[in-house]
């Protein structure tokens, strides 16, 4: 595996703990969190610690099986205690991200574990964390041919934004995954990442995995995408999606929708990788995705220093909705879909089209 | 005036002074400094104090006013003694910002005072101060109608990227010029602002004074420009431009070449406001246009706290050009350059066209 580990169990089930890399020190300092009390874990979610939706779920999973470590008598079998402590970890856990609907499947699964030892809790986090893994692995499978295209049409620069990377998730990432296997595979391709305001998850996030990875990475100002892509070396533009609607509309980090409109005046196919889970077939399309605003200090006081008069008011959409029109294709980890709308949708991921 | 004063005399010819606003401590400190030693004048000038090429000229000019209160004989005429400080003056602001073609045509038109004497040397000076806002305004004039016109369609909303404002000129700035009149004409209109990365004009400074002239201004993220402009409410986008050749193609901010581009893309006029000296006329296209790469340090430690590994290497064009195609309008102090291209530049700046 090419990219940095940000979830590692350590040890056995019973005397083991899990190590987080702590991605709010990033790209400043590499800090790594022990955690042996499932307040630990649920703090780092709490803070940011451990971020993505699929890496948050892999990291509370293993955060369930330090919640039982205490309760059962040594090398029992699953006892009414150890059950007990599933279930406050559990909920203690489900507190610390409410919005995160992957955290509330992970924290689902491990209850559904029948005799809730530290062993059996283990080998069902494992679980998770291995799926998570194979899910951005078949995703970049899918990805590298598109990757290897550009790069034999003489365009191998591959542009991105925010961080669907391996940092985001318990493999190595979803826009990202593509990357790590065409490095394996010696392409010669590059990437360009866009610093991603107000939050600079390119900058702090992504350059770093890149580079840890030994992957080719420059990075951008936001504004600049659109005289890169000019130049004519750019031959994809791929990110990640935080939410789906069922006719492909994608919503993502503010500033997608803007590289979905520049690639499209430019003549560069846009991507969306995703795994299917974030499909959100309850919502028709984009209009119906909800966008969360966030303050205004993210953008007027971000990195300790203030950059605006301090009476001014900032708008700080935190999301764009990308329309299906403009996306060449999604690519989750059963198969492509292409062109994106909601029949194409379906069947890729096997749903019954709604009529 | 509704506009903050940048730059302003204080006192006679032969004892005043050069009042510069700091612009480097905005937008946290509203510092002046005053200036009685051409020195002052020249560091302000290096270190960015003052900044803006209408508003180095104008600062330069009154330089060399300043240049020459030592050199003569109180009440005297023209002496050799000040015919030397003008040149020595002249000389050292020259040297302050070694690009700026605004700094020598002001220096050359100081140092063709026939009789250079503290007081002719003045008058002087506040003629290229006054014709510079003369130029601001007219540009305003010619802006405001198209404003208007929005605000009518229901568009009312005007998006601006980096800081082509009163803080770059003798008067009330090219882009913004429109706007302070039609706050003055009390239209309904209201103003989004680009943050501008790397840099962050448009947080520090066009926010700054556009706050300051009561304008509703809100501040964005580069890339949220996209979102905001799908929301219908932007009627128009404007920028200044740093060099426009001979068939209107625009070197501006890095990021203006992307609003033009969205902007299209939804339908909403793009248009540049320079006074007609911007234009060069040697170069015939954008491809002839150099772009300014800077370091990646304004990228990554920006904010007074790194924002991206050490090891990165990061890509820092300081502008883009936007291809003529794309802009409605080029509105000049002669009037609107519109349809735009060669023939059209040639006829409203009354030059010949070249064949």
């Amino acid at each position: 595996m090419l990219a940095i580990k940000n979830i590692e169990w350590i040890g056995d089930a019973r005397a083991g703990r899990l190590r987080l890399l702590d991605q709010t020190k990033l790209p400043e300092q590499v800090v790594y969190l022990d955690c042996d009390r499932v307040e630990q874990v649920a703090d780092a979610i709490k803070c940011l610690a451990v971020r993505g939706a699929p890496a948050i779920g892999v990291a509370a999973a293993y955060g369930c099986v330090i919640g039982v470590q205490a309760a059962g008598p040594e090398g029992a079998g699953a006892s009414e205690a150890q059950r007990d402590a599933l279930g406050q970890a559990a909920s203690l856990l489900a507190s610390s991200r409410p919005t995160a609907v992957n955290l509330f499947w992970a924290l689902d699964r491990m209850q559904c574990v029948s005799a809730p030892t530290p062993d059996a809790l283990l080998a069902e986090a494992r679980a998770i964390h291995e799926q998570d893994a194979a899910m951005c692995e078949q995703i970049g499978r899918n990805t590298v041919a598109l990757i290897e295209k550009a790069v034999r049409a003489g365009r191998p620069a591959v542009l991105t934004h925010c961080n669907a990377g391996a940092l985001a998730t318990g493999g190595i990432g979803t826009a990202t995954a593509g990357m790590y296997l065409a490095k394996q595979n010696k392409l010669a391709f590059r990437v360009y990442a866009d610093e991603t305001r107000p939050l600079l998850q390119g900058a702090r996030l992504t350059v770093f995995e890149l580079l840890i990875a030994g992957i080719d990475v420059e990075l951008i100002c936001d504004s600049a995408a659109a005289q890169v892509m000019r130049g004519g070396e750019v031959g994809m533009v791929i990110t990640g999606a935080d939410r789906i609607a069922a006719n492909g509309d994608s919503a993502n980090k503010v500033g997608t929708y803007s590289l979905a409109v520049l690639a499209r005046h430019h003549g560069i196919p846009f991507y969306v990788a995703a795994p299917s889970s974030t499909f959100d077939r309850a919502i028709a399309d984009g209009a119906g995705i909800p966008i969360e605003h966030r303050d205004a200090e993210e953008i007027v006081n971000g990195f300790g220093r203030r950059t605006a008069p301090s009476e001014v008011v900032a708008h700080n959409p935190a999301f764009d909705v990308t329309p299906h029109e403009l996306i060449e294709a999604i690519i989750t980890e059963k198969g492509l879909i292409q062109p994106v709308n909601a029949d194409t949708v379906a069947q890729v991921l096997g749903m019954s089209v709604t009529v």
